[in-house]
């Protein structure tokens, strides 16, 4: 059963895959599961058709057989158990892969967002000088205890699962300039990112924002 | 196997059931299966020890059987997945109940935190009463559109489950008077309190302040 997302009809990021499909695309990729994708705008996505999908009127959705899921990690996690290769079989291995991805999204993820949205709603803000590096320095602890644990290991907890996926997406959409000054980091999401499963839904999502662009 | 989970020797909230570990205990309750808690400072949190168990530094931790795991949302999701009545045995329905998980740590929380975080470490900045509406007003987006998808239903879909006991216990953390504002919301989480599991899981987080205000 061919499952269908929604993703930004014009995205904010501008391509970077930086929105919410991304992971989700990624993981699809990785089980080998092809896709269709419905491009939602932003009236769109507050109106009651998407808000029955998404409660919060976000993207992604994920829609197949009859099943209809919210929240990039819960898809992500959906997908992982239904194809090979993102959860190990393993039943403790297969927790701990689980374990960061709420990881991830529940402490990796919140000080990187608060970051991002203080630069779009507070940096005209007579405080966003003062408080900027309140926020900076809340990633870089999250940045320095990740990267303390993950060492010199190619992937966070023996083979690459879906747990390296949400945490790869997440940190994407951290200052490339905050991950740099963690080099390990930077070499982890660089592996991600060869990865041919995440060139793949990169370009896929980048065909969107290039339509986009072109009028298409 | 009785499982060992980590909670603060000293709790911020003074007993009132607002650390991470209450869910954990409380999904332990709904399973029914007993454990031990061991009690950790903020000292021994930040040491090797427990970095091994929680790079991040952060309660609870679960251990049982030789599975170590950390984040509170993957403990619940792995009680949930290990004993009855927390998941819903129809895989869509499952499926569902682990978004509302995610939805739970990923979407309503995380304002949540912000203002309360706001309210311990900026509220002498000059800029806190400036800031203090916006914070307010993004986490009452997120609980305007959390009732609305409730509607009067008892429960977010279906019978009771893991994704209503993580939203009832992110939503614990809001500021009261806002929880007010929205009666269905209020109701949704008296009636998850009213669950004996609930209560007897406030109650032995309860005794370990109570106990510490003691001296004991």
């Amino acid at each position: 059963m061919r499952p269908t997302l929604t993703a930004f009809q014009a995205s904010p990021d501008r391509g970077r895959g930086l929105a919410r499909d991304m992971g989700v695309r990624w993981a699809l990729e990785e089980v080998g599961q092809p896709y269709d994708v419905r491009l939602v705008s932003f009236a769109e996505m507050k109106a009651p058709a998407h808000l029955a999908l998404q409660p919060f009127g976000q993207i992604p959705t994920y829609e197949a057989g009859g099943l209809s899921l919210f929240e990039s990690g819960a898809i992500v996690l959906h997908i992982a158990e239904s194809g090979p290769g993102l959860l190990p079989s393993d039943p403790h291995a297969r927790a701990r892969a689980i374990s960061w991805m709420f990881a991830a999204l529940s402490t990796i993820e919140p000080p990187i967002v608060e970051r991002s949205m203080a630069g779009l709603v507070e940096r005209d803000a007579p405080w966003f000088a003062e408080r900027l590096p309140l926020l900076d320095e809340r990633i870089d602890v999250r940045l320095a205890q990740l990267s303390r644990r993950l060492g010199d290991a190619p992937w966070l907890d023996g083979d690459f699962s879906a747990g390296d996926l949400m945490v790869v997406t997440v940190l994407r959409r951290a200052d490339p300039a905050m991950l740099a000054r963690h080099p390990a980091l930077a070499a982890y999401i660089a592996r991600a990112e060869a990865r041919p499963a995440f060139q793949r839904a990169f370009a896929a999502q980048l065909a969107v924002f290039t339509a986009l662009q072109a009028g298409g």
